[in-house]
């Protein structure tokens, strides 16, 4: 995986010798920022949507990138050259930049890493998992920020709960999974958070695949009491499309199979993939 | 400053070239550790109570830490002769090592570096700073966790109330400076806060030096009302021992001078230094 190339700070370089500088605000602070798409038979997936999120997120912390977005999609397509990996993830990020006081933004280093990545399943899988709610709240909620420490601190106690992934709630009210949206399907009705949670580029085409199909949606609160009442429900991530869902603590979730709408959802999105 | 020599991944290396690889969880998922340390006359202050909080941090973030006490002493100690910066500031960081998932913690890489610092001054400066309440809660504050995002995110909105440092208060209870922690003094008593936050070793200090001289010291809750009925308040850092605070948003602090308890306990502070 090492002989991968990457660029990082105006230079592809071998992933094995790519480092950033200890004195770099991600590091120090962990003040940073990443995206990450899927790239399937070469094709970087929906880059325009990560590229405007990225710049998004850098807005908002004030990172200023030295690449333009053009510079940006031509060092995708470099790596997806170079790398020759047909499916795979390619992977965004900027930090503070090096900084004499530990705390002052200067000039953010760009790293992109492409790295293997299996592809989803074409069909998705009617084996759901389970979720642990948790209360949590990700702070600068609307940023793609590097801050993962409470998913990955979370990673036993979420396996003691037999659980395959996290449903942070803040006060009762649900957010998202730590790398995923969160969607529930009541009388045909996709329901899914509007708020303080990171806006995906999956779950954006989920909204806008169920607006072209008459497929009804709702974007408002969900308070865990009414996760009781979901026929269906779903996790969405750039990885994965869609992973039915079976289980949230206690309540165990109907069965689905290929006639559910999650599993049409499924299929579209996948259609959406390939235009 | 880059030809200070630093220590990373088991080597002795000029900062210059150390690198964190990107791979790391450090960098991909903000997921590490630190401690920061002052020299002064080559001398590391209070190096055993760092590393009591360095193991421990490390311990609740289960990050296995290759490097046994007596190596990280000696390794402090190294960077101290080579660099000679006898006026300086030593900062241990570990991250969660490469991980091929992203997620998986695997081998933490142990990262010394020492940086150059202004000593504090001889006496505590007798002018105070402003603070700005804001309202939050650092996650996992148990830990000295590199996750300084909203630290950093908020030092233009600090700088629009022109204040030099940010008070964090969860649901109007007093936490702690981002890089500090709070005293204030009412009738005499010294009054910190107890839990939810970052206990600083300087602040174990101030308790300890409390106890030794009849000064009466309580740790408890804080409300942001009872701010406005402090006689003196501090903020506590290894780097600074104290500073004084002269307002708190809009209350201004009584003028205070070398007769103040937060003088003396500067005084004290600086003696123990010394031993």
């Amino acid at each position: 995986m090492n002989a991968l190339t990457c660029y990082i700070d105006k230079q592809y370089l071998p992933l094995a010798n790519a480092g950033v500088p200890a004195t770099d605000l991600l590091v120090q602070r962990g003040y940073g920022i990443f995206d990450y798409l899927r790239v399937a038979n070469n094709k970087p997936l929906f880059l325009e949507d990560h590229l405007d999120r990225f710049y998004n997120s850098a807005t908002i912390m004030r990172l200023g990138i030295a690449e333009t977005r053009e510079d940006i999609v031509k060092i995708v397509y470099q790596l997806i050259e170079r790398n020759n990996l047909p499916y795979s993830g390619i992977r965004l990020i900027i930090g503070g930049g090096d900084s004499a006081d530990g705390y002052q933004i200067t000039a953010p280093r760009l790293l992109v890493l492409q790295q293997p990545l299996t592809a989803p399943p074409e069909a998705m899988p009617l084996k759901g998992i389970k979720l642990a709610s948790y209360e949590f709240q990700r702070q600068l909620w609307e940023v793609k920020t590097t801050d993962y420490l409470m998913a990955i601190w979370l990673q036993p106690w979420m396996k003691a709960q037999k659980a395959e992934d996290i449903l942070y709630h803040q006060a009762g009210i649900v957010r998202e999974c730590p790398r995923s949206n969160f969607f529930m399907i009541k009388d045909g009705t996709l329901i899914t958070p509007a708020s303080h949670m990171l806006k995906g580029i999956t779950r954006k085409n989920i909204i806008s695949i169920a607006l072209a199909n008459n497929i009804k949606i709702e974007e408002r609160d969900i308070a865990l009491t009414e996760l009781k009442t979901a026929q269906e429900a779903f996790i969405s991530s750039s990885t994965k499309r869609i992973t039915p869902v079976s289980q949230i603590d206690d309540y165990i979730l109907p069965v689905i199979n290929e006639q559910s709408l999650s599993f049409k959802i499924f299929e579209l999105l996948r259609e959406k993939e390939l235009h």
